[in-house]
């Protein structure tokens, strides 16, 4: 039960704030001229939401895919761990707003601050899920059938992520598009099933 | 315990966007003038977008039935698969802003250029139902039960939606109304069951 | 698998439009004068939002009850009882529309007109709900233990819903708190358990 | 299923209020003048901001460990107990607006008034949480094995909240951010778990 809800809770706050994300999209009151051109220049003006809709949209993505796969691992849960959650959901749910600031200001001079702001609030998610994970496999909360091997590379990723970030953050200051791309890269990274596939699949 | 939580984060997106789509009924601030006409008159200016939050609610609720269905079929899931979700939940997410720019830009001289717009997401949306499924049914993610006369039929539908989304989309360079009576037709279609009905309702 | 999902996209539509009645309480902007009376003044010249935002909540609150009860009583679901589903959603959904329309109207001389609307949209979303029912009675997907007499009296149950909104949203012609009082008698008529209470009990 | 149903939408609606909180977070439409001094100065002029949206969101997380602890202990439910939550979920649903009304006001002299609103939610919020156990206790919905030694403990406990909230309130005339720490201890508390944890994690 315990698990159970804390993954429903989890998987609401995730579904909210990736949908939240679409409000930063802003249709222009009928200003924009009529015509073709005027709606491609239009468009082209907003290119950076979009992107940034974009990135965000896809990193919270993978963001719930990397929970749901801890979350597996558990056996069961404890307040701390819940409050931890909490936490951890916390620098999920403040994405939609760094997203704006990103948008509104990675075209002026602002935007190496902001795309550091944007990167160190995924880092200090990101250290929120080692602290999780941490905190689950300290007081035997990880499942019996979780291997030593498994959860030392699960610690070594999440240590990877927060540095990831703000490597990325501070690459803005050359160019926002490649702090962005990296953001991408450190993301995607956590796609890659951790070790051991073949006990992965048979405890399911 | 995997596909439950892709099922219930899917759940939860589609849920949200669906209830956001209200967000774009504007209530006018006490500036329409006193009396029934008045009001009647501000309801008919704003019909276009009663019409769009219709639509796009009807579209988003067939997609869910859709996805429903399609996951039904499954037999567990994967990181890639569950990414190819994000994709796919990514084009019902932004429906509330391609929405909210048909129902401002329909009435003028953008409207066939929004309309394919609005067509193009539901189209691409489409594209990753398929490639969800052909990644299913190719890493053997899909029930032992499921037939492959159903798999085919399942593939032969979803190849039908982008087309004519697109399609729905051109048509609005005629008529705009005549663009979201096509859409409907085409998401109604995916609501007539799929071939062996005998065989799903034993499944249950 | 097929009915928990149905209820899992319900809940969450549920909760959502539940949820966003919120964003129509609108906080000052510092415009409010300093000291407790003016504070006062603001929240008083506010009050028909907080009754209105008061209502929704518990009608929509009571609407999640009786949903709830209903699909208790299925014992499968189909496509077209899907489809049924989200038109019954679509009406709780538009309910954040209707209630900023109340509130900002409610003072005026087009109260009667708005609260009829608001009236109409309860009910039309009860119609669907008897529209539902009928359905799944009508193609075999309620539960075999469900009583004949307790699908009647669902069905009795269900017709009184959309009279009693319609006549609470004709007595705003007189005062809109009793329509408002007469919305909530209406559904709180819906809080009393369906008879045969042992067979309920005994059920779960 | 029953109390499943309960327990989903109650975690739909947490997650959502707990969400909607960042739409508090204004961005700056690129008013900041550039440079990191007007940016870290408009950062500072938001402090408030960021405070009150942390303080709701870790109370609203902590009422959603409270809640998902309290619910664990249940057998089954009944509609009144079901109106009891939804009643609970409305003083959880207008925190978003409370804590915009203290993010705007509390640099004023009208912050006293506003905090003591702000806590007089949290505090009704409290009672009926205590309302939906004595009512579950009384009713008979409490499983077989919860000891009269917890059910006293969650009473106590339950009575606790209310009254901590309005103190926190009320030390606002002295100062807000001391009623704001107050909010945070009080709120604190209810992650300590009740008692017998050697029963509690053996039922689980």
């Amino acid at each position: 039960m315990n698990k159970e809800r804390m993954a429903a809770f989890s998987d609401g706050v995730f579904a909210v704030a990736i949908t939240l994300l679409v409000l930063d999209l802003r249709v222009p009151n009928q200003q924009v001229g009529a015509g073709l051109p005027s709606m491609l220049e239009y468009l082209a003006s907003n290119l950076i939401s979009y992107v940034a809709f974009l990135v965000s949209f896809i990193i919270i993505g993978i963001k719930w895919i990397n929970h749901h796969n801890m979350v597996d691992e558990l056996e069961r849960v404890d307040n701390t761990l819940l409050m931890l959650n909490v936490l951890l959901l916390l620098f999920v749910c403040v994405v939609p707003y760094t997203t704006s600031l990103l948008a509104v200001y990675a075209t002026n001079s602002q935007a190496p601050l902001v795309a550091l702001f944007y990167a160190s609030i995924w880092s200090i998610g990101g250290i929120f899920f080692t602290l999780f994970w941490l905190y689950a496999v300290r007081h035997g909360l990880v499942r019996a059938t979780c291997s030593t091997a498994h959860v030392r590379a699960r610690i070594v990723r999440y240590a990877f992520g927060p540095v990831g970030y703000i490597v990325g953050g501070l690459s803005a200051l050359f160019n926002v598009y490649l702090a962005i791309l990296i953001f991408l890269v450190v993301a995607g990274s956590y796609l890659i099933p951790i070790s051991e596939p073949a006990r992965q699949s048979a405890s399911r």
